[in-house]
């Protein structure tokens, strides 16, 4: 399962560990056993939820493997519980590879902390296009300090943020929801989102009854919506 | 794959996440990729264990289903990089279940904070069944208060440590590794050594390369050994 | 600052790191600076914890001296993002000190998790003396034990969870509001409940902005309640 | 305390919660007391350092103002066990204010993940225009997209990761050795090893006989050494 995010990023999963059942069983180990229909099972994903018994769902696991630009990067590394390994840019080239926007954001004269985007298509076109040159102009020093001899390490420190970089994302469900609550929001940057998005239709799709009750009981966020079945 | 340990307990494994590859595929995210082999796979796991880079092992997931004693789990759940969930006491009664030594442990003369198995046959006798009898005479107290109506959480502090548990353990290989040197090494109680001992197995059968390594390269305890080949 | 809690046990503040004014502190490097006033700080405070700025507050630290029933230990200790020394019963003896309940529980009848404390005279002096009586036998045999030569480590397990324990228990505020959002709270074992709420007495003391903010705003439990001023 | 690091960065200690005698504290709650003189407090130390017994050492927790470029940041930011507040590039602006380094480093021959610092003068002159051309120019774009109404959040996209950034850090010791062991060592990337050189000297001057006993026992690095009394 993979889902293209901004221009030439994507979140790939690459493998699930357990599913809604999971955290039924690990729960199930707390308060005895009894019998255990597809309904009960439901009842005791939304009775959890609700309750905030958050500890069965950290036996649910994701990897995904993630392209994303460094400044995104940035963001989600702060999320600590969760394993990361990003490419390394002292061991591996940069490619001619960085985000461009294809939209632009001036500041929100209501919320002085958040952008919303512009309709000014002559403003647009403009940043665009110089973000565009900045970013080549960059990488083309970035590229002639190779040349002269000078190591990756330190060549890449004039690149900027908007480099596309990888990484692979193991995270449980229950610090995986807390992530949700707080990116796929509308206080988080733009890009941010995105790829909150995309995170979240993957675990939709693995677990299903998680999901659901996740949406009804334990998100804060604003972006996500409980779909009518 | 489940393997019995003590009188009465288990360590099963309920599911694993990843193998020995997991690590190797997100290091090469790190690293940029390369012709991959088996003879190349074994390599950089002994290069990352060797240098301590240990971040790709926590790609591995393992999910254990293990019945001990309390004085065990108290142990146990020191390790904070873990998911857990135990039997609750106050959700479930206690059945008669408890853990009786086959052996006598008597103060080490030459470390204080050690002990030696007896062999004075006099002494292990006697102590066996006086541990036993007294552990019958609190359950019998259990038994009394929960008929008397007093609720399963209240009765339950007559209860010794000896009593078995159970719970659902989820940890990373790295967590894992951390584990297995501080509890299958001889200053680890003994009882505490018998499941590191079993985990330690399970871990070698999912994982023969990654185990080899961290023998090799990164075990700090004393009664794991590398085996002959 | 100490509080006793049950019978025999107590909470003592060793030392807080910080206080209000360390999360404004750290919330202000985020920011950008500005004129500081209390007035401005305490909106500050009130703003991060309504909207879910949660890290800030790991900036404030509190060390506890903790003595308490082993079964409320092993409550303590579930939570993770906390350092914990605890005293050992491998390398100390245990002293006749264990607590004995002044009322008894029945279960909830409108809840089967619950109990309730009896008005029931009767089965409270009976069941308060089966306990004794019980945790008594159980000292007995520790020290028959211990006196026939017995290693401290293994003649503990017929102890039972009643025995006071001690710890030094190292915390941020916010892993801080997440114990007391699950432990000062009705469905918490009422022995647990009350070392939260000493917890909390001495939160409150050390930092009453953030105290009040997170009763305010970030509060999920109910049993704490702010205080008309 | 403040240490300069790089041309314009630096550390600083804000706060330190306990001292040498934090770790001995706690660790005597495990051990039961004792006569406690400077002698038997160092050798207590001595001895938890030896045997691995790191957790003591979580008591002891230093908080860091640290003014760093981005690309190093990127690299503090992994270590998960620390609380971090940086300053946001969407709330502040980014001012006039970068890393130049003084020298320039060639990959190594001899280690290919390795830099080594060239006496190349020619190279060494034209490479560092080379990067300060590149960042300015970088830094003229980020101003006027600002100028032309762009969101600081988006505009930031084109600014190098050498922009100075800000942050507070709060660490716990057995973290901080953690970090030390593989930052204070020559696999870290060069500017990297600035910030960690510094750390470990502040450290050393709060906690004299717990760096002793790191650098004697528990230290793996291969930068910091153990100075003659």
């Amino acid at each position: 399962m993979e889902i293209r995010v901004l221009d030439k990023g994507f979140v790939r999963l690459v493998e699930v560990f357990g599913d809604d059942f999971s955290a039924v069983q690990a729960a199930r180990v707390s308060y005895g056993k009894g019998l255990t229909t597809t309904e009960r099972d439901r009842k005791l994903i939304y009775y959890l939820m609700e309750h905030g018994h958050h500890s069965p769902f950290e036996h649910i696991i994701m990897k995904f493997h993630i392209k994303l630009p460094i400044f995104v990067m940035r963001q989600l590394v702060r999320h600590r519980i969760a394993s990361i390994n990003e490419r390394s840019g002292r061991y591996t080239e940069f490619k001619e590879d960085w985000y461009v926007p294809d939209h632009i954001r001036t500041p929100d004269s209501k919320n002085k902390q958040g952008s919303v985007i512009t309709s000014n298509e002559k403003l647009t076109g403009e940043a665009i296009d110089l973000i565009e040159m900045a970013i080549e102009k960059s990488f083309e020093a970035y590229n002639r300090l190779l040349e002269m001899g000078v190591a990756r390490e330190l060549a890449r420190i004039v690149l900027p943020t908007s480099m596309y970089t990888e990484c692979y994302w193991t995270i449980n469900i229950r610090s995986l929801m807390n992530f949700l609550n707080l990116r796929a929001d509308s206080h988080a940057q733009w890009e941010m989102q995105q790829y909150a998005l995309a995170i979240a239709e993957i675990f939709e799709r693995c677990c299903p009854l998680t999901y659901e009750a996740f949406l009804k009981y334990g998100y804060t966020g604003d972006l996500l919506k409980l779909q009518e079945r």
